[in-house]
């Protein structure tokens, strides 16, 4: 009723239930538009990939110490390797062959179930195994779940933000999307934002306490500036951003792949950067925030 | 050499050899027997258990944020049903028996079906289909593994706290152990210090800082003191605690079942401070730090 008077127009009730229903529709249309794209995958799978790694890690360093109480002898050479052992055990005692399976070294091998039989670990009681036995098999589903949803992120980066992943790698470029929120956000961001993305924290640290500024994100996880001296990291990151600013955009809006020539130039910045005389000792800060 | 000088003993190089070799075998029989005890098991089990729960509950959130662009009207009942719908849809479009093979509720499959028919969503494509059905099976993994961990805690807590089981109930019994070491320790600790296991943080807030002091800590999950008016919140942790101190030494020393007996006499305590007279509103102080 009111509509219609404001609107100064007289309609009757059908058209009004009309124009509702039209106007719900284009809501739809248009949720349906912005999910269209494939990034909001892209962003989910790689959010999910890093909070998935950080349970796996959690979970590896639980499985350690609890099947450090039956076998406190075991240096396993890798999580997957302890899991393995620990459903192996808490199936029964497990003869040579068992283990080889799992370690694929004869010797090896040999040496543990040598260790095993002479544990001074406890002996595992009946009602204990099948906790033991779902943890460790739990370890391995989350490995199995990360190699599946690293597979994904690396094709999607590769087909959404091919000059960006071919300049970084296909998880930083993930990342640097999901912090964004967008393509087309990150394609309009300019080079010193592009730098600093994962390190907000610090940022604002850095404006309202006046801590020492942060130099680097998510980009801190790129070899070349975790592996730079302390005073050239920043430079070193600051680089990579102006060229991922420039690749970001090609991804977003030519489509074409520059990436060979962006990381041509930048093997150059980098050279560059590497070669200038490093400041002197008294004059070196330590490093940002991240 | 500088033993024999030392000991004021002449050995001959056997006799201290052998010496060395009994010395490392008791060393190795000493941390056999630290060892034995099932309550090193009990206390990795619970803290597996409430690492796992946290990330159950990310993955969750996730899960819902990710299958949300594919169907976002859905309203999931529970964490299963979810993870369940998700791999259903990421194996092609389901049909209404295998909705309601995972809902169970004839009347509700159709309107998820329906909805799912004029969903606004995205449509999944090939490549992301992998991704979202290994995230959506792990969320059935870390559940299936979180049964098994609740009901070896389960048995374990009533065997070797009995008492304190009855009292509390058997996760809450298993995180006063594992926060305090062990059951020998638990039996030697105070009221007060039971009453405020889990709060350290907010008790040294409290010594160094002068802050409030904490009134309860892993005993906060009691329903009794969840529920309970604010100012009795800390009386009844009190009670709580005055009780388990009790009956963790009956589980430890004397071995009897006397938590019948205790939790009457609790009754009775939580009964008077009940019925207390509240503080007047003035006097009231805000809950204190978990």
């Amino acid at each position: 009723m009111s509509l219609q008077r404001y609107s100064g127009v007289k309609l009757d009730n059908r058209s009004f239930s009309e124009r509702r229903t039209r106007a719900l529709a284009s809501a739809k249309r248009g949720i349906s538009i912005s999910y269209s794209s494939e990034e909001h995958t892209l962003m989910h799978a790689i959010d999910a990939y890093l909070e998935t790694s950080r349970s796996f890690n959690l979970a590896y360093e639980r499985l350690g110490e609890w099947y450090g109480i039956y076998f406190p002898e075991l240096k396993p050479g890798s999580p997957q390797e302890l899991a393995r052992l620990a459903v192996l055990a808490s199936k029964g005692a497990p003869t040579e062959q068992d283990i080889t399976a799992i370690i694929n070294d004869r010797q090896r091998s040999m040496q543990i179930k040598q260790k095993m039989d002479s544990t001074m670990g406890r002996k595992m009681i009946e009602e204990e195994k099948g906790a033991l036995e779902s943890f460790a098999n739990l370890l391995l589903s989350i490995a199995g779940a990360m190699e599946q949803l690293e597979a994904y992120i690396n094709g999607a980066s590769k087909r959404l933000l091919p000059n960006v992943a071919y300049l970084t790698d296909e998880k930083i470029a993930a990342e640097l999307l999901s912090k964004a929120g967008s393509i087309e956000k990150l394609a309009t961001m300019p080079a010193s934002t592009i730098q600093l993305l994962g390190a907000e924290k610090a940022l604002f640290k850095h404006i309202k306490f006046g801590s020492k500024p942060p130099k680097y994100g998510i980009l801190f996880k790129l070899p070349d500036v975790t592996n730079a001296p302390r005073d050239k990291k920043g430079k070193i990151a600051r680089a990579y951003a102006a060229k991922i600013a420039i690749a970001v955009k090609a991804d977003f809006y030519t489509k074409k792949f520059i990436a060979e020539m962006l990381k041509k130039s930048l093997a150059h910045s980098l050279e560059k950067i590497r070669t200038s005389p490093t400041a002197p000792k008294k004059f070196q800060k330590r490093g940002g925030f991240r």
